[in-house]
């Protein structure tokens, strides 16, 4: 006989980690509309809608822009492998897990892969960039806007243009940045980009929004070997997405909708409205995180607002931390990753995870986590920092 | 300032193409339960019971059976890259689609690729296979057991034992056979198989489940070169669902809460009465469907019950009749693909989309289309001769 399991009875958590966040009550309602075809004309209407609503977040003309059937990780793998052909020279920005994440992809897509490195929680400076460029020569230059393992933003301004000077494209990581703070794709320069919509999207895991500009399709379209991915050749992809339709895979229906949904929201809303809100409630967490005598896993000047490392005070555990968090009061947070495991929290205040009740609820429970273990600090300090810079901001 | 897509407002369609199928409607509420982490000690307890009731469908007691994070496409790409190092044998067999495709993702994973093929609709004997083992000397021999393009049915019983004899190993495409059609992955001796959340599992596309054996797993772990795709690496996968949990990629949780429900639906109805459900629905639809003078695509006696590929005959215009069902009906079939293409319509019954209501109502549609575009047959033929199949098995 057959053993079913048992019915599904997730606990509601409130999601402040580093994804996935927090989701809108109307995207899982969009998530759960019912299932049509992949060619159905509704369907390809709402994917010509869809990217029209992905050109204005990315801040693009890009007619290259679409969503991976994948989590954010595809999207990454996606861009590298189109990119890249076997031989070619990649150079890989690492200052946490995402950029190593990047040099490893460019490895598995047959690239001489050179990196360049800065301590964990600082970013680069345009002239590194340079340097490295005149060194390595590389074709295509990969760097994380937003290192979710370290919570650390890296500036993109100026840094296409040293890219272009050398004859390479530049490629970034947006997952954790995209609809959390200003993306400007067409403006900055940048050549090929990715997301995931689990972060500041606030939709459900499972898709990669990607764009790509006229200079990144040229390269895909001159290439002499095909791209090592069937599953995410864009050259095959762009038939489905482009004006001809032909089918290619089956696309993940009810995940469009959703992220669809996802991105009405946050169109209604305007996207610097959305900013604002994730840095007005960073600046709250952060005065109370302050207050209870934390510290910042990131360099001062370039933390991400929705995305908080902070270093784990001497004396207190991990696991008891953040298992209270997640057992006593239905909050989950992120552990660290890679050279901070066991060492830094991480804290998300991701597209609808980014509210005054979320702040509030979490510096509440981690005040009294703190003190039942010993962490010296003054009872109500931390929702008192924070409120003040909501009283400041007229929250 | 923004454009902001109109709210979703998708058809509701019935689904009888050949994927995505008609979902059960448990199946859309589990997709919209609340979001958890892919860390959270629920979704880890989610996973395993997921594991278990794959391997029950699967018929398998593989402990490397698990969702792949994207569409069945992505499963047929997991399997292959993961299996192959550049420059050994890959023999695919080619009678469909399909089958094609397995051999285009071997030479994206650098294989030397060689195929047998047969004519579209028709199926491998093993002596055919034998004698390729011996000319090629491949070390994975493809082969699709349902090919949705045509609708045949290959059987695979005494295949394993031949690729074995030739130390090969199989890898099997059971995107639309599994829980259509018995698939006994350890009693058949398949090392390798893979399928898709969206056909007679009848979930949203967006998830592929696969199965490696022991003798997969081994060449796995003895390869010398990295698989070239990160985001598929079984190695690096493994960790995540088996006992380490450790961090790979943000898992698509709400697909897998769906991808859950599904299993304990076909779980709870067991898989003998699912098949035969399959069969008896099968059986109507093809006397209905002869009764209105259609000849099936695929071999007699090797017919999928779950998609029923049929020629459109002389003087009838694909677009036209495919077009009105969805119209006027709202029932979505597929046209034809490859040397197929416009040349037949490819009926799905898989899943929750197998049942009675949907043969009779597919019917009575298809014959009104036909008789008002100058089809020959008798008014009210096919549903007597489907009605006449469901006296028969008591329905």
């Amino acid at each position: 006989m057959h053993e079913i399991a048992p019915p599904l009875t997730p606990p509601v958590r409130t999601l402040m980690g580093p994804g996935p966040s927090d989701i809108h009550p109307r995207v899982l309602q969009a998530l759960a509309l019912p299932t049509i075809g992949h060619l159905d004309p509704y369907y390809l209407e709402t994917m010509d809608r869809l990217q029209g609503m992905l050109r204005q977040v990315f801040k693009t003309k890009n007619q290259m822009t679409m969503a991976i059937s994948g989590t954010g990780s595809a999207g990454m793998e996606a861009c590298v492998h189109n990119l890249i052909e076997p031989g070619e020279g990649f150079l890989a920005c690492v200052n946490g897990v995402f950029g190593g994440r990047m040099a490893e992809e460019a490895r598995r897509a047959g690239a001489e892969v050179a990196t360049i490195e800065c301590p964990w929680g600082q970013v680069f400076s345009v002239a590194e960039i340079e340097e490295a460029l005149h060194k390595h020569k590389p074709k295509v230059v990969g760097i994380v806007m937003a290192e979710t393992s370290t919570g650390a933003r890296q500036p993109l301004q100026e840094i296409a243009d040293v890219v272009h000077d050398a004859g390479a494209l530049l490629l970034v990581d947006a997952v954790t940045a995209l609809g959390g703070i200003l993306v400007e794709v067409d403006q900055w320069g940048i050549d090929a980009i990715y997301s995931g919509t689990q972060k500041c999207l606030s939709c459900p895991p499972g898709l990669a929004p990607i764009s790509l500009n006229e200079r990144a399709m040229e390269k895909i379209h001159a290439r002499t070997t095909p791209c090592r991915s069937w599953y995410l050749d864009v050259s095959l992809l762009s038939n489905y997405w482009g004006s001809d339709r032909t089918y290619h895979h089956t696309a993940p229906i009810n995940m469009t909708f959703a992220l669809y949904e996802a991105l009405r929201l946050i169109l209604e809303e305007g996207l610097e409205g959305c900013f604002s809100r994730h840095q007005r409630h960073h600046q709250a967490l952060k005065a109370g995180l302050t207050a209870l005598g934390l510290k910042y896993a990131a360099q001062e000047n370039f933390q991400l607002p929705m995305l908080n490392a902070v270093l784990i005070p001497e004396g207190l555990d991990d696991a008891t931390i953040r298992g209270g968090l997640l057992k006593d009061f239905g909050i989950e947070i992120g552990g660290g990753l890679g050279v901070f495991k066991g060492k830094a929290w991480r804290i998300g205040l991701m597209g609808y995870a980014a509210r005054a009740e979320n702040v509030l609820k979490f510096l509440a429970a981690l005040e009294q986590l703190l003190l039942r273990n010993g962490h010296s600090c003054s009872p109500g300090c931390s929702i008192a920092a924070a409120n003040e810079v909501y009283s400041g901001c007229g929250v």
